[in-house]
């Protein structure tokens, strides 16, 4: 038997625990089993600064963490912090596959309105059908009505963009304005490093100055 | 001001526990903000299978996790399984900088003495002195006696030859043999990738065959 990447110690009979945290920080995505046994060697070095400020934070996450009846987003109460702002535009929602994407647009501060979390992507080679995605409470929050725009935010993967046909067909009758974020050259990128997909894109959608 | 980069949203006024967790988690080493906010997401996701166990895991540890009093190893009990383990040679102590190395040693299953942690290695520039390291406790478990060879296991870095030189150098008067790890080609390594000072050494230490 192949021994396992994350024990500690071949043979070790005491220390379980430890070798429980590895094993599980393992699992973290960006953590692998080497950097896995550093990052529990460091959580025991500062027990106070570290170790007893994350499990008291994870189990607050897990106590008080919500997933948004209305858009799918992740927040500590329901409807979500977007959701519940009278000050955000209703008439404008944005469909992005995963609450990572709508943090991300967050950060850039470009978007005023709601949200709607897919919770993944239309992939054949995956067996994701429209089923798997919160694809009706989308139409049902169209069909109330008030909504004026639905931005397909989705990635620029093949996946993404044939989820985003999908929706874009499936919204086509609504009387929605639907639309797509622009490919292009992006901010700060330098032309001789782009891919030809993203240079043919860029130089398709150019505009007069 | 500069944003800060652990903030999953610029100006997201609820959450604040998921923000907390990211820039804990972020902590860690070998995650960074963006790895953060991923590793994050992950855990809400797989609330039961990940979230829940980690944080059980991080309490047990926090409660249960000592220093061993002996050599400075982490274990559940005190003194640690190695220094209670009564098959191994007490005879022999293998003086490593860190609990890290510790447990490589034992993975490797090449030693079955006993082990002394530094908890760290001196060093002129960070201000790490003998009095901040665990000598004086090596110094008594040798004065004790039976001890008839210390491998002084530093890793193969300025700092670490310079705390073995020191080592060495201490414990020269009191009778007990000291060694060290064999520098040389490593195990599947091709001489063309190797740095010239590895090359020099192992040259330098060529055997009969």
């Amino acid at each position: 038997m192949a021994p396992d990447v994350t024990d500690r110690m071949s043979d070790s009979s005491s220390g379980r625990e430890i070798d429980r945290l590895i094993q599980l920080l393992a699992k973290l995505p960006g953590l692998g089993p080497r950097s896995a046994r550093r990052a529990a060697l460091d959580l025991i070095k500062k027990r106070d600064s570290l170790l007893v400020p994350l499990a008291d934070a994870l189990n607050k996450t897990a106590a008080q963490v919500k997933i948004c009846s209305v858009c799918g987003n992740i927040d500590t109460i329901d409807p979500c912090g977007i959701c519940a702002d009278g000050r955000r535009d209703g008439g404008s929602i944005c469909v992005v596959e995963e609450v990572g994407d709508l943090w991300a647009l967050e950060r850039a501060s470009v978007f005023r309105g709601r949200y709607h979390v897919l919770g993944g992507i239309l992939s054949a080679l995956d067996g994701v059908g429209p089923d798997d995605l919160n694809i009706e409470s989308l139409m049902s929050r169209v069909a109330k009505g008030g909504v004026k725009e639905v931005v397909l935010a989705m990635n620029a993967t093949v996946d993404g963009q044939a989820t985003a046909h999908y929706l874009a067909d499936r919204l086509s009758g609504t009387g929605v304005q639907t639309s797509r974020l622009a490919h292009g050259v992006p901010v700060g990128g330098e032309l001789d490093y782009l891919d030809d997909g993203t240079l043919a894109a860029a130089f398709k959608s150019r505009r007069p100055t």
